[in-house]
């Protein structure tokens, strides 16, 4: 049995997107919905401000007014009445009269400006001002922001702060978005332990994976469990039955078992399809991913290197989707300050260091050693259909931080 | 009383950072320490790998013994053992010997080379080969990724997933980190009312700060609570002091209040010190910050975009430092695709949208105005020494999504 021929990158990512599901939708509160993706359009059920509002502590009046008053010219008006934030004027400006008024209170009846406090002087009910304005002046009119009815934002937006503040303004108190897919990670290794600062028994290794991983799904703003199985076949297959039943999405990191081939995709073959095992990119070569029970499962190593690029190439994708969130990766030109070999046939994902203008491959960067990721915080990628570039040729690179939820 | 002098930005931040305080350490599991910044140096307690490793499921054995094997020149090996992961055999591999080993499995003794299972064919305890192995290959050696004893990470960083895998490699079930700061936001105004479809009463508005506010301090790092108050003295003075005693950091918006200058400055004069109120920037100019009761506050704006700005300008930094993760824009160089006038004398941080090469400035740009934010993925900051720029010159440019945690 020699090397079954590996898919190339396009054809397994286009086998996953074939596949792609999205979550169901759920009503939830505006206090919780900060990096939840809309699963409705969002229409204003107000005008934002509702009404001409004061953008200063100061008097509203009539612009025309105070045409030409300065330091040297001051002017003189009358005071006929004070609004406070929250509440409302019944009277009226007129010529040469003012009404005192907080920041966010509504413009009166008849005045079309507000003078700033600052260049005034008051008693009783006397102002004297000492500086002029313009129509409008220190107002913010009324639906600059949000106008009443207007579509404000897209169903299948991502909600930043600033699009959970719109949503508020416009008057929601609850919104539409997608579930939170609930992902189950099954780790399979009998060599693999817990962190431990005592000695560790012979051939045992502490497992990382299950760190790394987890971590790595909830930054993509799914929900994880973890779940331990023991390499046998028996073992795989319950944990992936139990998985599929109520869990939306399936990883598992590791289980090559001896003389069985791979235990973890002779299960998937057995209670499901394989859709890929095998792709040509370095590292994560042996990347599978199936369909049991109608979820999908991604199979990564159990090389710490390899899990964690297999997830950003494969999994991280599917995930954004399901909350109805497109993701692609952000490619960036960049200086490579190395040369760097590639093999033709097999997309590289080669953890580097780059800035706004350069990218540095990691020189030292096996598959299980988890201190190249570590160095890094890009990949450059090389494609399949390139032989690697020379020092100071522009590369294609992929930031980590471009790639969070 | 006119315009008092305001402060430089350079000053504002530098009196914040003359206060800058840095929160307790506590020691949590390695579970709970995605995230988090590390308050103690990671020291190893093992070497990983703990032993030479097998990197893939084939066969171990002697590479000098393979060397001039090919699919039309197989050689001969006898099998004498097998190991599974997690156990290890005690028999030593000699001249045309093979041991049957699974991935991340110890290489038996004498053997200096994995051969891959797809490169041969058995028959019980006859093997064949069709392939040649360097020596080394296939194996991953002892402590290639952490060397006992040795310091993998400082105090101080940041730990993403992958410093969190390389953490529970070294052996560490629970880590010593910063403590989370806790944050009591005060939103004051008389005039907001919570998001609500309904009719809106006159002169009364949807309050969107202490949700963009709360969002932003969550994705500090940081713990947020909000609470209400009037714009009275005396309500505000009990909200701050309450606050001062029950949190670390203090944040208000709005609370200026009619004819008493501004209501939150009061009473940080009254029950404690102003360290600046008044800067030139825009927007935000009225940002203040003080000590009460030994706890910063950040008095920010009721106006939206303006209170988010002063929440990137001064408060995020200060949240990330009291966490032991230092914080400083990332500032890079765009084109810009229009003209921007600036104001000598201030510091503009202006939205824009930028891509790689370009930054295009928000034109709607009130600080009212929250579409303004949402149409932005960064600010353009104009220096107080810059009178704007042309269309096409270099601007600074610092993105959002490089502000957060």
């Amino acid at each position: 049995m020699f090397l079954s021929k590996l898919d190339s990158l396009n054809n397994a990512l286009k086998l996953i997107n074939d596949n792609q599901k999205v979550c169901d939708i759920e009503e939830i509160s505006i206090y919780d919905a900060h990096k939840r993706v809309l699963a409705e359009d969002i229409i204003a059920f107000h005008d934002s401000p509702p009404f001409d509002k004061s953008a200063m502590d100061g008097y509203a009046l009539i612009a025309e007014d105070t045409f030409g008053s300065s330091q040297s010219n001051p002017r003189e008006f009358k005071i006929i009445d004070a609004i406070g934030a929250g509440d409302f004027s019944s009277k009226k400006v007129n010529n040469n009269e003012a009404i005192v008024i907080a920041t966010g209170a509504p413009i009166p009846d008849g005045a079309n400006a507000v003078l700033m406090k600052e260049y005034t002087t008051d008693e009783r009910d006397d102002l004297t001002i000492y500086s002029q304005v313009t129509p409008g002046e220190n107002i913010s009119p009324k639906s600059e922001d949000i106008k009443k009815g207007d579509l404000i934002l897209s169903k299948n937006t991502f909600i930043r702060y600033q699009e959970l503040g719109l949503i508020a303004s416009a008057g929601y108190d609850k919104v539409k978005v997608f579930k939170k897919p609930r992902v189950k990670v099954i780790i399979t290794g009998n060599e693999l332990i817990e962190p431990t600062k005592d000695e560790i028994d012979k051939a045992k290794i502490i497992n990382s994976n299950q760190f790394t991983i987890k971590s790595m799904i909830e930054e993509s703003g799914a929900i994880c469990e973890i779940s331990h199985a023991g390499d046998s076949f028996d073992e795989v297959k319950k944990a992936i039955l139990d998985a599929s039943e109520n869990y939306d999405v399936i990883m598992t990191t590791g289980g090559t078992a001896i003389s069985k081939g791979d235990v973890v995709l002779d299960v998937v073959d057995d209670v499901g399809d394989i859709l890929f095992h095998g792709v040509a990119i370095r590292p994560g070569k042996p990347i599978g991913a199936g369909i049991v029970n109608n979820k999908m499962i991604f199979t990564l190593s159990g090389q710490p290197v390899a899990a964690m690029s297999q997830f950003d190439i494969f999994a991280r994708k599917y995930l954004f989707e399901m909350q109805g969130r497109s993701f692609d990766f952000n490619i960036v030109k960049r200086t490579s300050l190395l040369k760097i070999p590639s093999q033709l046939g097999r997309t590289d994902f080669i953890r580097a260091f780059s800035d706004d203008d350069y990218a540095k491959h990691v020189l030292n960067r096996g598959s299980g050693i988890i201190r190249s990721m570590v160095e890094a915080n890009s990949y450059i990628i090389i494609d399949e259909n390139d032989e690697g570039y020379q020092k100071d040729d522009l590369v294609d690179v992929v930031f980590f931080n471009s790639l969070v939820w």
